[in-house]
């Protein structure tokens, strides 16, 4: 844990009661989705994906050891939730919350950014 | 390097020559600054602030190993560029390039986000 030079004294933390790196909300956004992986699920689900097996079929070939990972974050930090399956089955599925859905934005955002100055790249999300 | 699921035959790569691991922006734009630090340099940079040491001083307390990794790969992906500090020491210090500065709407879309759904934090970036 870095030392705190934000010369406040008292400790913040996130809404899931973690200490925070500082008072910048990009900082505490980076540190809920700054990773390779956490964005890519929240691409999934805000493309209509729910499935476990939906997320692992994405051409990227999430480990399955780090999709849980990820997911059991986004449901600890209110940014995913579970309901059940139709089918039947007794299975779990996931989608997005409000706070889920309100990072809408920032993976549109970095889509521009792709398509603009990364040739090579092709948008899956409208 | 996991599989590639993506059905094409033909290995994409990023502008800086390394293979994508699927052509979708976002996952391109994740492998470039997908951690818990990059962002925050290019906030760095876009306060303005363009010597290592003042990277340091900013309250997350960035480590300077990894300070030096994350510069050099901005440089490396012509996000970031080196220009000569104007004070007769042959100093070099970094600035956006206009890559870089296109990642601004992820940013402002980060702090927007974390504002509104992280209630401890506060913006640094206007």
């Amino acid at each position: 844990m870095p030392k705190n030079k934000s010369g406040t004294s008292k400790t913040l933390k996130n809404q899931a009661g973690e200490i925070l790196r500082s008072p910048c909300p990009v900082a505490c956004a980076l540190d809920l989705c700054g990773d390779r992986w956490t964005l890519l699920v929240i691409r999934d689900l805000l493309l209509g994906r729910s499935r476990f097996k939906d997320f692992t079929a994405s051409p990227e070939g999430i480990p399955t050891n780090i999709l849980s990972d990820r997911l059991d974050r986004l449901l600890r930090h209110g940014i995913a939730e579970q309901f059940p399956v139709e089918d039947g089955s007794q299975r779990m599925a996931y989608r997005l919350t409000d706070k889920g859905r309100a990072l809408g934005p920032v993976l549109q955002a970095m889509r521009d950014w792709g398509l603009k100055w990364e040739t090579s790249t092709k948008a899956l999300l409208r």
